[in-house]
């Protein structure tokens, strides 16, 4: 193993380094979060700092950039009080990695990429209709952090889940759905199941929970 | 797809709501954070709940469950001002999920399960010898959230990594140490690559970028 201290780290170029600690967290959950801005124009980022924060109530929060990086969604949310967060799959991945891409103020990433809006009768902004698990959030809080970047917390009201991957006990196998993970900046990868595991006692070893 | 509403996911029983509400926000890093009590003994606790915040400078954050539920690792922490997080591999996966037992205060997890203290000269937090990306934190901050969790925000002070797995470019693959992401409250998943791309840029389509 290499070890790396935080000076050696800070002398690296800054790409480098955003490569490297961007990666030293682990693959991430990464969605496509839709917003509409007040003329009524929609906006599509993709987002892979998303934490489940609560399952009652449920509550998922994500990390939005500083302002100046990344406006748009943030803006969004903070006037309509509403988004939508959809998963991605293979079949659209490089057209959701495009819209990480800095269109300008006003442009429709769903037009700019060539994705679906899916307006649904319940809810204001559209999801992305090729998704296979969309979820629509009510804002609930925006903390500030330190660093300039915002914590964005959102409560659950909708969830439209591929049926099929959903089992008896509420678990949904997203290898089923085939739910991207992402690493560092730019790395997408597919997840296969290895094991799940019966809750955790102190005087005994987990049971294997079929998948 | 399959329409849920927040109201009817609430008229569920709570564990099934669980594990639903656990499900969607999508695969997540999972990690052992390791820590010490101010008696010397160790402590380690499963984390998959956990955001990188910024490249520079480095911070992670992990959210951490109620005290209730939760105790030791958020204690530990304000009293010592310092941790580690360790990937999770194949190898030790049973005895990592292990660790998420509730064992009486003072019971030191990694002999519990049967995982092996790194202490290494630079830090006085041990790290998980079986693990092939280990970092070592410093607090920052700890900000309690609405909900009764809290959101753990260290600075990086020093990484371990297996060095094959990182690139000229800083980009570390982690498929090569084969680091597990979760899903839920109970399940593991293997990545594999599907796609790296260059940054997108609003005029032209990305270009792949080979693992």
């Amino acid at each position: 193993m290499k070890h790396f201290t935080i000076s050696e780290l800070q002398a690296w170029d800054r790409f480098k380094r955003a490569n490297f600690v961007n990666s030293l967290s682990g693959f991430r959950p990464v969605s496509l979060i839709a917003t509409i801005n007040h003329q009524g124009v929609s906006n599509l980022g993709v987002f892979s700092n998303i934490v489940h924060l609560g399952a009652d109530p449920a509550l998922i929060a994500f990390v939005n950039r500083p302002r100046e990086a990344a406006p748009h969604t943030i803006r969004n949310i903070e006037a309509l009080g509403m988004y939508t967060i959809n998963h991605i799959h293979p079949a659209f991945v490089e057209k959701a990695h495009q819209c990480s891409a800095k269109y300008p103020d006003g442009v429709n990433e769903f037009e700019a990429v060539g994705l679906t809006p899916d307006y649904k009768e319940e809810f204001r902004i559209p999801y992305v209709a090729e998704s296979m698990v969309q979820l629509g959030m009510e804002l609930s809080e925006i903390i500030p952090m330190r660093n300039g970047t915002f914590l964005v917390i959102g409560s659950l009201i909708h969830a439209y889940v591929a049926e099929a991957a959903i089992g008896a006990d509420g678990f949904i196998n997203l290898a089923q759905t085939d739910s991207l993970v992402s690493l560092g900046l730019d790395a997408y990868y597919q997840a296969s199941p290895l094991q799940r595991y019966t809750y955790a006692k102190p005087d005994k070893s987990p049971d294997i929970i079929p998948f």
